[in-house]
């Protein structure tokens, strides 16, 4: 085992921290408050931050999209530079830190932004970021990842850095209140995902990062099934753990896959697919043909997570569950919303990954195109 | 919940990762190399560290003891002074680290550097901290904690402060295999009671920390249990699990009880007791005496982490389950190593506590001298 690990992020935990993000911000520096599309003005979100931010000289720039694309971000990274800018707070869910990130080291950067997510461009400087987090799901607040999109070709690309860290996070789960229930079902899918990514590959002897694992989907389980009976422990549980879930913690010195969101980004960008179900869609199909490379880990998933008995089908069994998991939050585990037919949506995303080099996937870069396509197929309703 | 987290700590984890200082110490930094009894010397640590440390301006300072005292670290502090050092490097365990931390703040201070100690002076900067850990136990090569003892008064005290998180901390778990097993043991025991005091409190609705304090507790019961026979694996995830154990994640937004560790305090300075022996003398007694306001959460632990099947006595059989762990790595779980009879070693004890003001430990504040008392008289030996 061997792997380096910092997180430099600090959370700011419970109800009532939106106000200490003036003890975070230095004083002198003009701040950009990047959102999305105006819920927060709703929720009394954006007073709050109004509020925290007396004394400062700021200014707003809202919009911003889920699955925020580059043709809107590269508005405020204009305002950014026209402004002077020396802080970006975004104040949002995944979408609003992500495009955050993208603005931040875009500034800093002579070139076309796009070339950040294309690999031209390595990111060498970036604004600070602080980030109030509205939807418990992505993990955004707190790592160094960023995905973005471009609606004119319709991708969907990741791009990390060390430079784009969050300085400061403000978990409040007071903000899960307003949330429609289909995003909140989103943000407990999104993280069971990012969970299994970083576990659902082969046994590694790494105790620790797998019991740490369990714990995070046993408690996204466990919240699934009150979902619809939420309180203050509920919210602050589901706030925590998406958190965990994708902050570098859980994977660090263990192999991951990352395969079931490289095949989902594509469903987004194709047919606009919320991002969580189309990990909904993809992964238990993937899980299916990959079953022999997983086996040993979906048994022990089923046995630590789901407490199921031994069997020689449970691994099969594993899949079920988080399957029926899925379904019993109404979520799709079947492609239903392309435009088409069955044959010429699967078409398109391949030809989507092959475009974007994601022609070796998995744990044991096996997925290929071939494997991908019989995913697809597995996924794809009939 | 609410709580503020952030570990800055960059770990470099892996066989190796100790020539990666010089990408994490700034070249024109003069370092002082702080160490303990020279055991690095013949184990390779101190070559490797001298040859990563080629082109830098260095000197050493070695000698600091277990459970390190102001005495020799003051002198320390006169050669930080008088050399202009500009970044301590820590090579050792716990003791070193939490000298280091000592010798950095106090290095930035005009007075007495054990008002630092005595709370007489808040810790308002220090110099940068590198750690290279050598045994994993105490997790202080990744948190802001450090105890110091006094030889002349026989004091031993705590201090915390942002500003002494080690800049990086490198977890190379080789280091394990030329440490005598009793320290290793040491190490074992004294992260498992660190789980236990940010764990054995009372349900708070807090899965995530729950889960994460119990598979740190299952691992090292599992690794317990193959302590004569360690491979790479389990030297790994012992220097893992320690970590993890006292970096503020699992402990974060949850009560803790520190009372074991402040009774167990008084043993070492008193009595010269091992730190880890001291907590495993002190803590069956006091979960028996604490068993009322502590039985939902042993009943918890036993059931999760010894998979103890439901009867009206869980909560005794956890602790018995406790105590037999300690004994099964030969660790004493009564006073033995006192001078004198029972009764004046108690009184001695009480009387340090009382001194200290370690008169309202507990999660509840309420264990009192004469809780104390109680406690003591089930852990010294008749």
């Amino acid at each position: 085992m061997k792997f380096s690990f910092s997180n430099p992020t600090k959370i700011q935990f419970g109800q009532g921290q939106i106000a200490s993000i003036n003890t975070l911000i230095p004083k002198e520096q003009r701040v950009l408050v990047l959102y999305g599309g105006g819920s927060i003005k709703k929720n009394g979100v954006y007073d709050q931050v109004e509020s925290a931010l007396d004394g400062y000289t700021w200014e707003a720039f809202g919009g911003v999209e889920p699955n925020p694309t580059v043709e809107t971000l590269d508005k405020a990274v204009e305002q950014v530079k026209a402004s002077n800018i020396d802080f970006i707070l975004a104040v949002g869910g995944g979408s609003v830190i992500d495009g955050a990130k993208y603005v931040a080291a875009s500034a800093k950067y002579e070139g076309e932004g796009w070339d950040i997510l294309t690999g031209a461009h390595t990111v060498d400087d970036a604004l600070p970021i602080g980030a109030i987090l509205t939807l418990p799901a992505t993990g955004s607040e707190s790592n160094g990842g960023s995905v973005i999109s471009k609606k004119a070709t319709k991708q969907k690309l990741p791009f990390m850095s060390p430079l784009v860290y969050p300085k400061f996070a403000v978990l409040d789960p007071d903000v899960i209140k307003s949330l429609p229930q289909r995003q909140v079902v989103n943000g407990l899918v999104d993280a069971f995902v990012h969970v299994c990514e970083q576990y659902l590959t082969y046994p590694q002897n790494a105790p620790v990062q797998d019991g740490y694992a369990e714990t995070l989907l046993k408690t996204l389980i466990a919240l699934g099934k009150e979902v619809d009976n939420p309180d203050d422990a509920w919210r602050a549980n589901l706030m925590w753990s998406a958190n965990q879930a994708l902050n570098g913690l859980i994977g660090s010195g263990v192999v991951h896959d990352w395969a079931t969101h490289m095949i989902g980004h594509e469903l987004t960008a194709l047919y606009g697919v919320d991002h969580a179900r189309s990990l909904a869609i993809v992964q238990p199909s993937l899980l299916r043909v990959q079953i022999d490379t997983k086996k040993d880990k979906l048994a022990q998933m089923g046995k630590n997570v789901f407490g199921l008995a031994p069997s020689d089908d449970i691994a099969e069994k594993t899949i079920d569950a988080i399957e029926s998991f899925y379904q019993s939050l109404s979520v799709a585990t079947t492609l239903t919303e392309h435009e088409g037919d069955q044959q010429s949506a699967i078409d398109a995303i391949i030809a989507q990954l092959e475009k974007h080099k994601m022609v070796a996937l998995g744990e044991h870069q096996a997925i290929t195109p071939e494997v991908s396509k019989e995913i697809l197929s597995l996924a794809v309703a009939k």
